[in-house]
């Protein structure tokens, strides 16, 4: 077994029962079961080794577990040697910390919910009609004041037809939402939402018919377009991507498939044609919060990988639907809150795609052509977190560049709003439904290892020279570097290129250390104020770049434990870095030049809804993306082989409007 | 005909005559024949009534044709009537325009320049080997004085292999560099290229060998890569677009396309689902200025639009290399110097892409899925401007987004330098090969028709609440809009979405005017200073966006003659608004709040270049996108079908290994 293979069925049975073990008989309620990565020092060796074809010796297999003595406060960290079938440490927690919201005790929770007569007699008096049915959703309370609050979901109430299980479960917004405590399962409270535009709140108000508009496709008041014919992709000598395990190789590309759940898909130990690029890629932590200033919306946020975990939210795809063309699925397991493994069945998938041209040039003279199609590897992973969709992706070009895509799609959280009234925080998307605005800063934590893993990050700004007499014409431009000297963070600019540097490797051809650049749109970072709970709990989002020395175990940008978390500036008496934030970590004044760095992007969509966003919404997609700059000494495409019907093809417009008209069979015949 | 169509051969033929019959003989030297579309008030009248199957009456069919007469400097424009096949109008323009620089004179001036006895001389002096021949790129002079001085091209020499007419032109460059002047073609002086990190220049300096750096596929020093297997796309029955001569309709979306020597491919009268988007959509200019301080790089610039065309540069595109899968070709025309028509065969290619995920949603309770696949339809046109390629794309989605994308690829304009030395205002990428730093900047002129021709353009910014009792937990922030009511420009920040609204319509989802938004990554704008040649002959690249009222005829950013064009302000005695440009429009101080308004983005890439992009370059993509924002009242995708196995044909990878490893028409039965 490989040291970063996910773990197995039978390991996460084996961490439960080594847990349950040394607690009492049926007191354990778990949160979470990770793969505890072998400490960096020797799992680096490990893979120098590998790499090298040179014997290895298996390292230690780790298990960590987060988990509750059910009905408690008490949260427990354990770690469970899996080699030798022992605890190693189990660590009580310091009050305040929290675990996530599992999926066991979220549909709990929703069923005391819907079942609590208070609840239920909020739901009568509101008098829906007979076809509506009430379905919950519990959102992580938050935070409103700096007390070690019981943990708590906050509950968003919906009316959906009963008429068909895919009716839209945000087209009809409750005007109430009740407070229940996740350890008691107690109803706290039902707190009124406000339905003007303004903190005014109107107990009384009664449900009113309007118009549905649904989403799924048996749903539609419109019919469906008749016009899209079929467009298949093959490749009939099969993949050229090579799988072994969870290594993938492909076009010089080379590294191994993570997955846990919390960070759901992520990739270790990533190199080019031999040489080591990344140590580690993964999405770090999300942070949405809302931006309308009205109880209860003033704390409604999510950090949906801390809270809920991009592994527990990810969705089996569908050959055909979710993926197109020759496909390559990872399957994985992750664990229920009584320690039992839970399957995540085609959780990855894998395919390569066409992008278009490579890089093409013809020369002027004799009109030679040289042309390459850019083929891509596509790894993607699909998240739905309650109303929202979130597509990841990684995309490894030919070029020795690697992007990381990011796709929003799904249902935007809406709130009930007086049919009529408008706001200044939201957009209306259907009658009496308000869709307020929101942001999604992701963190993308880089570990890189450019030719090995001393590093340095670098702003590179594009500088005009003066205008006098040496720039006499008033056209130069020069760029400078500033190295990122001592932890802390970076901000953009339009004329900044970000880049990871090896200072000790230079490049022959440029002179210059070898690079590689962060390319990713300046976008407005959080908009909630860097002293409000969300800023104080979320600082990742408040800078686009942040750079830390590297320590084993510092992996969430927003901290270990973010359900209800409390900033860290509260928690000041902790000395466990675990416990600590990127910012904490960036506070150390560490020297990050030519050290093991670890670099944290935050990635901001500030997400005012359209209209066109309801009741589905189409793709929105940002982009960042690693690419080579001045790592190589020319272009590490060159060697792709020309482009040429002969293997691409491709058919005229006219030849297959012949073929159309006649019997299906001829497409067969023309293709081979 | 329509109104629209490109000119055809036989049109070209008959503008030619009709300007020769009215010029002494043989003397007509011909810069451009262009179709003059008709004006917008009597063109939107027929469109619309068109669009409504009413009748229409053909519009008249005129021409405009740029020329010298032989050997002199009188630069005149004529306006013909196709339909009358008479003359309307020849107007000599006044002293300091010139035309751009046609492929006839282009060739005449390289022969000239490699055939004159002192350049022979000084490629003898720098005693090439002989395996070297010496070719010529002639560049636009540029501009380093105020005079309305000769039309010049400034030759660019380098040394390419003779063993194979692919050699890499750009891989030796000459330290000398010829002026010529265009119409006497007379050698007006050699100038020594700097060699050092200053403005030092070496005359003496002799030729000595590098490694050649190919990019040719038939030289590459490096093997082939073997492992990367056909990926093929069919549309087994047939493409989902419908061709009517120039008008295309896919999906909802209709329109008309255009394309001349000048602006290349262009779009005309975009609607979708029936409602009016654009009236005209189109590349206006592209300023290629240099960063490099020194003579006589100070003036290096070209715009590739104004002093060359788009159209002109457009390749022959092929089969399974520039496009994969179903193709649409579409071939125009365009004229020589000598009023002759010229071929441009497959100048533009349409066919449809799988862009992965369109939308999708997980019912969290039930499990129920909606998912569709975005589908979307790819006009390209590419074009080789000497070293360079750039790759132009528009991309209609399903969802009524229109992307416009750019690409760059082809080889770097490289420079000598002395090895060993390095220059903070480029990179070097092969020894003695410096590539200076540069900027593209792109002027897409929108001219919009949201819901009619009355429009107006708004910034719309994100703006956090204050931090007070209202927004007492700090996390409230909304949008506000400014309207830009007098024609200008407006500045791009991170926080900031500009949209194009038509405030007489107002939505009746959001209650507010329909929108559409322009979606493009905030970039630095022109590097040079507002004072220099640069900054006064291309204003436009000074800012990102610009709004002026329209007007018939204002259609390129940086003015209709560029070719070593004056800043406006030199020629303030020009009242024809053709002399002017974008700024000189938006300085009318035109009110174009609810008006018909033109909106002019510049789109800046800076490139700094890496020795990955040598020798020839990995595409850089730009993508701008204009999206509904309020302009539909629900998602306009939600009627594309949902994705099936049974439309979409994918594969397991692991039975693709199995068939692969089997007979090869196994292939084709587990298809079918």
């Amino acid at each position: 077994m490989h040291p970063l293979d996910p773990l197995t069925a039978a390991e996460i049975t084996a961490t439960a029962k080594i847990v349950q073990s040394v607690n009492p008989k049926g007191s354990v309620h778990f949160k979470n079961i990770s793969l505890l990565e072998p400490a960096k020092r020797e799992l680096r060796r490990y893979l120098a080794a590998e790499r090298s074809n040179d014997p290895v010796s298996a390292l230690t297999r780790r298990a960590s577990s987060l988990y509750y003595h059910r009905g408690t406060t008490d949260l427990f960290l354990a770690v469970i040697n899996l080699t030798a079938s022992s605890v190693e440490k189990i660590e009580k927690l310091e009050e305040g910390y929290h675990g996530q919201a599992d999926m066991d005790e979220v549909l709990e929770v929703r069923a005391k919910c819907l079942s609590n007569p208070k609840v239920l007699e909020r739901i009568r008096q509101y008098g829906l009609s007979d076809e509506l049915e009430v379905v919950c959703d519990t959102w992580p309370y938050g935070r409103d004041t700096d007390d070690f609050t019981r943990r708590l979901a906050q509950c968003y109430l919906y009316a959906k037809y009963k008429s068909h299980p895919g009716s839209n479960a945000y087209d009809n917004p409750l005007p109430f939402s009740p407070i229940i405590d996740y350890v008691t399962k107690e109803l706290v409270d039902i707190i009124d939402l406000p339905l003007g535009d303004d903190h005014g709140v109107t107990p009384d108000v009664e449900y009113t018919h309007h118009e549905p508009r649904e989403w799924h496709h048996d749903l539609h008041s419109q019919p469906k377009r008749t016009d899209l014919k079929p467009l298949t992709v093959h490749q009939p000598q099969g993949a050229s991507f090579h799988v072994d395990g969870h290594l993938v190789t492909w076009q010089k590309w080379r590294f191994r498939l993570g997955f846990n759940w919390r960070e759901g898909m992520l990739l270790h130990d990533v190199t080019y044609d031999g040489r080591e690029l990344f140590h580690r890629l993964s999405l770090s932590e999300m942070f949405v919060p809302y931006g309308d200033p009205r109880t209860p919306y003033s704390r409604k946020s999510v950090f949906d990988v801390g809270d809920i975990g991009a592994g527990v939210a990810a969705n089996n795809l569908a050959l055909g639907c979710d993926c197109l063309g020759l496909i390559k699925y990872f399957s994985f397991t992750i664990s229920d809150s009584n320690g039992n493994p839970v399957p995540k069945p085609n959780a990855v998938c894998m395919h390569e795609i066409d992008d278009g041209i490579g890089w093409k040039h013809t020369d002027g003279a004799s009109k030679q052509v040289s042309i390459v199609r850019s083929r891509v590897l596509a790894l993607q992973t699909i998240i739905t977190v309650g109303n929202y969709e979130y597509i990841f992706m990684w995309h490894f070009d030919q070029a020795a560049a690697l992007h990381y895509r990011i796709q929003a799609t799904g249902i935007l959280s809406t709130v009930p709003i007086t049919p009529g009234v408008t706001v200044p925080w939201g957009t209306n998307v259907n009658e009496g439904v308000m869709a307020p605005y929101h942001q999604h800063v992701f963190a993308l934590r880089i570990d890189p290892a450019l030719d090995g893993d001393k590093n340095s990050f670098v702003e590179e700004d594009s500088i005009p020279l003066p205008f006098d007499a040496y720039n006499y014409a008033g056209v130069g431009y020069i760029t400078k570097q500033k190295v990122i000297a001592t932890s802390g963070y970076s901000e953009a600019q339009p004329n900044r290129v970000h880049k990871i540097i090896n200072p000790s490797i230079i490049n022959k051809v440029s002179g210059k250390p070898v690079a590689y650049s962060v390319h990713s749109a300046q976008k407005q970072m959080l908009l909630a104020h860097p002293q409000s709970w969300h800023g104080r709990r979320a600082k990742y989002a408040l800078q686009p770049y942040w750079v830390t020395s590297y320590k084993d175990g510092e992996l969430y940008a927003a901290g270990d434990y973010t359900y209800q978390s409390l900033p860290t500036d509260v928690l000041h008496g902790s000395s466990l870095p675990k416990k600590g934030d990127v910012a904490t970590w960036a506070a150390r004044n560490d020297n990050v030049d030519n050290e093991d760095i670890v670099l944290w992007h935050s990635i901001s969509l500030t997400h005012n809804p359209r209209p066109e966003d309801y009741p589905v919404m189409p793709c929105e997609t940002m982009t960042v993306s690693l690419k080579p700059s001045g790592f190589f000494e020319y272009n590490p495409a060159l060697d792709v082989p020309q482009s040429t019907q002969r293997q691409n093809q491709s058919m005229l417009y006219e030849e297959a409007q012949n073929i159309a008209t006649k019997k299906a069979d001829a497409c067969c015949q023309s293709r081979l």
